[in-house]
């Protein structure tokens, strides 16, 4: 195999409850990437298309993370002659809060370990995508990139050592984003957060946590909506996101499980039992944006429980 | 049935990562009580053995949880005519941090519940023992009494609405407690919390919180363990403690899982896979407190997946 063509998935971090822990993957909402095997040694970005992001392969979140996987094979297996050419195809915004730096790490390690004959499992990869997202907002987080490689829901149990759970997700759960077209970086978003949490918060937190995580095994989405809490983060950065409270309140009216912001947002996302429901909500979010005359994208998918894939 | 006898077990809350919100019930150690109708209305203490605690119905937490029952059945079915006298057998001591008044309140309400030909659920029950709880240590509480009644692992996902989760106990999963004989009070080990934590540590809790539930689900023994670390409280209260840092090694060295304060201590526990290795534990544990010249009782225990028991 000298070249493949990869589809990239969006993903939904933090979950309300599971801030900087857990995230989904999406299945119809993603970037594609073709990456060719080259005789010149290196890495390099050879195309970007829908975005103005850098082509420098170290200014590059992608770059960055084949360079970090292309370090760890040839630490493994001894230097590496051949190199990598990488075209890629964007459709998530960047600053949408659906994972769009993650989607181009995850998916420059992912192309490239197949095209190597997968010297590492997939699990493995997520510690060089890693450093993309470390690239694009100063912070080497997983919630994102884990879920964009494994699929389903994943949790990242502890950061040091990386310690990545995979959980498939409920057959019948889909996810609603909408995505109101102002943009939010990760890097503000973080800088509102608070140091300090009171330790009631946090209780109520892990509480919901566990009750999200046993919901996913056993299925129970009652049990998944009545854990979609957020009792620390999205009380703060929701103001940051116009129509927040609005359009939570239309998706829950709506039938969703539960709703919250996305990653660091400004998107926002609702679970929901089944494709109809989450169709609905959608319509009902877009009129809650059209009536603002706020531009808006808006998404519906369901969960995708195998992350990346060759197409 | 006019007389019921019953096992009431002594139970592990906190179980390290999840502070306030999981619980765990054990099988062969516990009090128990004879609970037998009456002509007489009302609910009355009539012996205990085993401990000095008052006989006195509203200054006993069986007496106070039987009639938070009573008042709802009354509530539910029409005034009752009967009333129940209750014997506690006390094998757990009280204050020793593995539910010695949960064991008592979720006792009487089991039943007499049982005796009135279950007007309620066995997880309806948990509200009514709480108030037991409310009476031991000022805070209603049911991370013990939810494992006590409903067996296996609990999850307290939320106090408002009351939101409780049992989770089976994977098959080969045995405690081993060791109780100092210090005693230590559940008010007083409050008292040393700090009322806020920090985001990050807070983070770590409940990463390990979704990682704990995974493993249970899972039967994955070594996520179990990999997840029994309390970021946040067990630093602060293990100081009250003699020989915690110790016991804890000495239960890691031997092949625990994973080990941490029980309750709010002094007792501490440790997990293991199956039984020889729970033993192999409490024997070291033992010669640890022999070294101290300290007294001890130790437990060793299957996870008991049923909770309450008729005998």
């Amino acid at each position: 195999m000298n070249e493949i063509k990869i589809f990239c998935p969006a993903t939904i971090a933090n979950l309300s409850c599971g801030f900087d822990v857990l995230g989904l993957c999406l299945d119809n909402v993603g970037d594609e990437m073709i990456i060719k095997k080259s005789t010149t040694k290196g890495i390099r970005i050879t195309k970007i298309v829908g975005a103005d992001l850098p082509l420098e392969t170290e200014q590059n979140v992608a770059g960055v993370a084949a360079l970090a996987l292309i370090e760890a094979v040839e630490a493994k297996l001894g230097p590496i002659t051949i190199g990598f050419d990488i075209e890629i195809y964007k459709n998530i915004k960047a600053g949408s809060g659906i994972g769009s730096s993650a989607a181009s790490a995850a998916g420059a390690v992912f192309g490239i370990n197949a095209l190597l004959e997968s010297p590492f499992e997939i699990k493995d990869l997520v510690q060089f995508a890693m450093q993309g997202e470390k690239l694009a907002c100063g912070n080497a987080h997983a919630d994102n990139v884990a879920p964009a490689l494994l699929g389903g829901f994943t949790l990242v149990r502890s950061y040091t050592p990386l310690d990545i759970i995979k959980i498939e997700s409920p057959s019948e759960l889909y996810a609603t984003v909408v995505h109101p077209q102002i943009e939010l970086k990760t890097s503000d978003a973080r800088s509102v957060l608070k140091q300090n949490v009171s330790l009631k918060s946090a209780i109520m937190q892990w509480g919901n946590v566990g009750g999200l995580i046993a919901g996913l095994y056993t299925q129970d989405y009652d049990l998944i909506g009545r854990s979609l809490h957020d009792e620390i983060v999205e009380p703060i950065r929701s103001v940051l996101i116009p129509g927040f409270d609005l359009i939570k309140q239309t998706a829950l009216e709506n039938g969703a499980l539960g709703s919250g912001i996305s990653g660091s947002g400004p998107s926002i996302f609702a679970l929901s039992k089944g494709a109809a429901t989450a169709q609905k909500i959608a319509k009902a979010m877009s009129a809650v944006y059209e009536e603002m005359n706020l531009p808006y994208e808006i998404h519906v998918s369901k969960v995708n429980d195998q992350g990346m894939k060759i197409i």
